[in-house]
């Protein structure tokens, strides 16, 4: 294995070269030419930066060449503490009703976001597919401190989890500003539950945490969006409610979920105790080497070995399930986009013209002169008023009960997003197992390599069925928590209504 | 008065020498030439009928003719019993959300047909508004048989009420035929609550005696039409129950009236004991001479004489009313017309959908094999259903709260749209006796004639107060009755909803 670190490709031959499925051939510093999986390519590439004085052009053009370079630029990440992509102007959305989000449209947020940004950067080498085969030849054991066990639990292979379940509080946004007051930006108090000391961080932070989880767990964990970076503005108080609602939400997630609440970056973000040691560590959580595949090199399975066939079924299966709860999800929003829409559009303005209907004959009758009036105009009246009312309670109910279900099912629609990108190394690392016997024939790998890919196959999918046992152990939770907390509001509301039409009902002569 | 009658205008000149406010020159047969009421006139015409022996034919010229001629006609008039222009077939209206009433349109019952047939015909002479002149003059004494008093009651002037109140079942509504079965028609039963004996009635029979009430009564009484008689067809029983529905609705408020209900000619279509007597009864009601203005001569208000000044403020007042509550009527039906249209049409689909939704996002669930998934499964499913049932309750409540306060409403558009015939009636009297001083200078008519209208015309403002009075007690009591029916509908709907979400939530797990 140390032996194939050696090649260096120091041509683009591979894409010329390339065997297939992953193996390229090329050239070591002496000369010998063979096979090599892609991804233990490097590629060396020097970059030059004409330094400019106009420091928002210097800022764009890092940001595009960040976009083209991915981790090559992890160096000079740095330099974004002064980036402002969050400054507070641009478009809102504030609800899922509102006039700018079209009719049957898509939700803005974790509509363009919502996959990972795994397959454009992120990882070694320019494959859009994290190759998994630079772990799979790897015949690993799990380092002491950042091994990650699985075992087994009630419902099958299971993260170790922490006997306290860490979470943390973001509250109290504050306004801050930059370069003398050039820059604004809103900041946000994150309390950890362990700490119970607050650390502030910027929507920016939470962006470069989101990268960080991403570079490091995304092959093995889906790593959920951030609510969309895009949209800020003109509601300002609105909005800034709506996004630290959905960073709460993330961070939930995230201290949720054992393996990432567990890692250095995130203990980082929750417990720095100085603007030093936030430094520090983010260049150290930048400098990571554990990340793409290698993920999996930590992981130990203290469970017995599965064979290709068992893996496969696995993937299948969980593969169909995120695709179809995908789609129901996404059905679920749009119908519950249209009914908010409905709620707060027209059937407000109906039941208002119901009442305004009502009252204007209580007024007519009010006229008539007739001595025996008052008691059924003074009812009419009244009846005018509560269907008023109702139509209000009506067009304030999605936010006190929809709004909850389609948050949650944004994040879940975020979250579904990213398992194809995870999913899809899975795939790719069975298709090389099912190879491998091909490549044993052509004596290009031993057959001890291929027993080391088998295991390290079982250990991937065990790594995935661990995963997917945490995400239906918190979609459950998550599900009958939304129901239920759905299905109460909606008690409420029916009675509401029951009760203010039974009190107006009252106000009428019994004949 | 009786010299008056004498004039016999022999020539087309009343147009060319009307001197104004209905008063014409004319020449009697002595010579003589005066002014006389335009209502004196009697215009002799001979109609020349062609037999034809294509029946339909025959029937639509005398359908034409009697259109044209009205009342000149009523000695054919019993020709009508081989018509048959309520034959079933054409279209159907269902209810107010059906597909053919289009959006924000009037309803098709009591649209076209929401004024009486008072302005086109049915009174003697060719002026389009009953003329009231030749009641305004005449020095009568009501007749003891046909006397309609008026008292004062708690609410003011009043009809004499009976001591207890005719009612009517419509109901049993059967198939018959005529001509060797060519013509089928419906005839419902009909039974007063006075004799107990059921007298069968085809709807003709019921147009018949509309058409009488509004000869004898519409004067001073609004008799609301029929409902529609052009809608019959393909949904035969659904729109023979509809039809019966308001047959009765409309023979209950005539059995309410005290003045209609104790008419002969009420009485006949109720209680005829056989077709000799219904068929003399008819020719004696067709051959009425106390029609149109003459009916106020039977009017005795046994109440202090009113001025013109206090007659004017009534008629106002009640011009004022009814105008109002005409426009907030059809506001109402036009208000709930939409609301129909949206339960039955996009609010059922919609929480079809949801129910879908939640019933699609448990099947998803069901497939993921994990262990703890069957509580949640199960009553995501039942939440699903439920929402479904919520769907067809929503669509099928309009039926049950919102029709009859449709019905209502449509009946009393119906009775609004009369009001203006029977209320210019007055305002022509008035205007009469306003011009009365300047006649009198002029000497064509005395001071003892104009002392006489004044009086008459109290009588008429009386007729119209206790009218008036009777159609607000009944609208307080038919409003009062169906804002309390709908509103304890309303109630019902509610909570059956809140009922079922209650159940559907306890299917959750609780944590």
């Amino acid at each position: 294995d140390r032996q194939r670190k050696h090649y260096i490709c120091t041509t683009f031959q591979k894409f010329g070269s390339n065997v297939g499925g992953g193996w390229v051939e090329a050239q070591n510093s002496r000369g010998t030419v063979g096979l090599v999986p892609e991804d233990y390519i490097e590629v060396k590439t020097i970059l030059i930066i004409s330094f400019v004085f106009d420091l928002t052009s210097l800022y764009r053009a890092l940001d595009e060449i960040r976009k083209l370079c991915g981790i090559i630029f992890s160096s000079v990440y740095s330099f974004d503490e002064e980036w402002d992509d969050d400054s507070d102007d641009g478009k809102s959305t504030g609800g899922y009703g509102g006039s700018q989000v079209e009719e049957g449209g898509t939700m803005q947020r974790a509509g363009g976001h919502s996959t990972m940004k795994l397959s454009l950067n992120k990882f070694p080498g320019f494959s859009k597919t994290p190759n998994p085969e630079v772990y799979l030849l790897t015949k690993h054991i799990a380092k002491g401190d950042e091994r990650l066990p699985i075992y087994t639990g009630e419902v099958g292979p299971v993260w170790l989890y922490p006997q306290t379940q860490l979470d943390c509080v973001v509250a109290d946004p504050k306004k801050g500003s930059k370069m003398y007051g050039l820059k604004s930006y809103i900041e946000y108090q994150v309390t950890p539950n362990t700490t119970n000391r607050p650390v502030n961080h910027r929507y920016k932070h939470f962006d470069w945490l989101y990268e960080r989880l991403v570079e490091k767990f995304a092959c093995a964990l889906p790593i959920p969006c951030l609510p969309d970076k895009q949209v800020t503005g003109r509601f300002e108080e609105e909005f800034i409610k709506m996004r630290m609602e959905r960073l709460q939400g993330w961070m939930s997630r995230m201290c949720r979920h054992p393996v990432i609440s567990n890692s250095e970056v995130f203990q980082l973000f929750l417990n720095y105790r100085d603007e030093k040691e936030w430094k520090l560590g983010k260049r150290r959580a930048e400098k990571d080497e554990i990340v793409g595949v290698k993920i999996f090199s930590n992981i130990d399975p203290e469970l017995p070995e599965l064979d290709p066939a068992q893996v496969e079924q696995k993937y299948e299966m969980y593969s169909q399930f995120t695709r179809s709860m995908d789609n129901s999800v996404k059905e679920l929003l749009a119908v519950g986009h249209l009914h908010w829409k409905r709620c707060t559009g027209p059937l407000q303005k109906e039941y208002r013209q119901i009442g305004k209907a009502f009252q204007n004959l209580s007024s007519v009758f009010n006229t008539s002169a007739y001595p025996r009036e008052s008691t059924l105009t003074e009812a009419l009246t009244a009846t005018g008023k509560t269907y008023e009312e109702i139509a209000e309670i009506v067009a304030e109910q999605p936010k006190k009960d929809l709004h909850f279900l389609m948050e949650t099912n944004l994040e879940y629609k975020g979250l579904l997003g990213c398992f194809p990108d995870t999913i899809t190394v899975h795939k790719a690392a069975i298709d090389k197992v099912k190879e491998a016997d091909h490549v044993v024939v052509m004596n290009k790998i031993s057959q001890q390599d291929k027993l080391i890919m088998e295991k390290n196959l079982s250990t991937m999918s065990y790594a995935l069925q661990a995963e997917m046992n945490h995400f239906h152990s918190n979609r459950i939770y998550d599900y009958n928590r939304l129901m239920q907390f759905y299905l109460e509001e909606q008690v409420k509301f029916y009675e509401t209504i029951a009760e203010k039409l039974k009190k107006t009902l009252g106000q009428y002569t019994t004949m």
